[in-house]
């Protein structure tokens, strides 16, 4: 290791397994030598659902973004947990914290919704150390580490246009940010959203809630991400996923897009926040 | 039958069994013979996951609810599918609308939330037509038709005080309308919140919304009715639903009220919508 670029992983959500941790430090010794990772020991901490009571979170979180030696944050996993401690960990965010990258999904989305909202230039929407526990996992890891050490970008989502705004979401994350301080401005914005383990009345539903909210109907458009795991529907809810953000995207009068190569699986795809090149 | 209240039964969520339809009748004739119950067909039409689509739920609910010799609209079950239809319902409401009374929950609290927004006087959370399916149902559906036949005080959530404001609504369906134009102003109004088959982190992720968005910070403040059918969360979430309502009212400044008389069950209380005493 030279220390050319040092990543910092804390745990805002769910607990990651020190096993996941020393895998994702061998792929990444055999792949990047110039990156350096560092797993905070919280990410290990439990306290019921969460790596550590939100006291805890918070101050890992703190401590890595506000730390200069470290040149990114990756999210260790998702879960739930991290738009709980959001509104405690803006306001102690320094200079050095703005400079840093983020990278992370799925529930780490409320965290860089908040960061997005106070103007953070250097977040993305990608894979985290956890995927390499997926099928296929360890390219997620080697994407995600491709961007970080040296923005590879053949670890973009390929719909992106240089120059473009874009962002992306699960979507029931972004949905239960709607109306609080955490919601970012995506005036603009191509908004990509993805889901998993949703049942499809709930996608429908959560499409509703985005889709009639005044300053979401200002994004340039909407592409839908995979929405994998979905429970069966009693009775069958007949429409799919795309048919069901078409209505809205009609509805509401937002440009619908076409689909985004981003989900909770190994072939998810890295989008930064704003546009593309700024980071 | 004599006639004296007319109540008129649609399904703008998912739809009724008949033989449902029929114990309702049944047990209305032998406790009331001034209750008129007439369910309207659209209740036994299917459309997927919904009681037809929606311009088939729309044109029924809007046909009862400014049909002048209906005294109530009474949602015969919820689901889902109401919010997905009101923005196209309310604009057709006319004066024999805003005069009715309507009684519903769960996912008809989409519907009752719109039309709180627009000022209807007589909404009231509690028991519908589908509840005779519970066990000791019937008295869930009795209290109901106590209260849409002769205003039984007897049917009312016990901590409601005369003259001051209150609503009720199943909390993951508040959620999805907040910001959107569904979302009534709730200022001042005793908040009573109510779920079912959600886990606990979802309850948690979802009072986290409601309590951070700032027209809601205005309520007098939250009671919590039953939290039922709670799926295990793997890690256990270690706290109660007590112990997350209570935490985002500290958090928020939202007054917690203590627990309320509401829920997924055949105990289920009338909540009136507004000041009581005024519907």
């Amino acid at each position: 290791m030279t220390g050319n670029v040092k990543i910092g992983i804390v745990a805002p959500s769910s607990r990651l397994d020190p096993a996941m941790a020393d895998r994702v430090v061998e792929l990444a010794a055999a792949r990047h030598s110039g990156a350096e990772l560092r797993f905070h020991p919280q990410c290990y901490l439990s306290a019921g659902h969460f790596a550590g009571d939100d006291a805890a979170r918070a101050a890992a979180f703190v401590e890595v973004a506000n730390d200069p030696s470290f040149d990114a944050l990756w999210f260790a996993r998702g879960g739930y947990g991290a738009g709980r401690i959001a509104e405690r960990v803006v306001p102690k965010l320094g200079p050095a914290a703005r400079r840093k990258m983020y990278l992370g999904y799925s529930d780490a989305g409320a965290m860089l919704a908040a960061l997005y909202a106070q103007g953070f230039p250097g977040l993305a929407h990608g894979p985290m150390p956890a995927d390499i526990n997926r099928g296929g996992g360890e390219a997620a890891v080697a994407r995600a580490l491709d961007w970080l050490v040296r923005r590879d970008s053949a670890a973009l989502e390929p719909s992106l246009v240089s120059g473009e705004k874009a962002v992306a979401f699960n979507l029931m994350t972004l949905s239960q940010l709607i109306g609080t301080s955490l919601q970012p401005d995506l005036a603009g914005h191509v908004l990509m959203l993805e889901e998993v383990s949703e049942h499809m009345y709930r996608i429908d539903r959560s499409l509703f809630h985005l889709t009639s909210h005044a300053p979401i109907r200002r994004v340039a458009g909407i592409r839908l991400g995979r929405c994998s795991a979905i429970p069966p529907n009693d009775p069958e809810f007949v429409l799919n996923e795309v048919e069901v953000v078409t209505h809205w995207c009609r509805v509401s009068g937002i440009p619908y897009l076409g689909r985004a190569d981003i989900g909770h699986d190994a072939a998810n795809k890295i989008v930064p926040f704003g546009p593309l090149g700024r980071a």
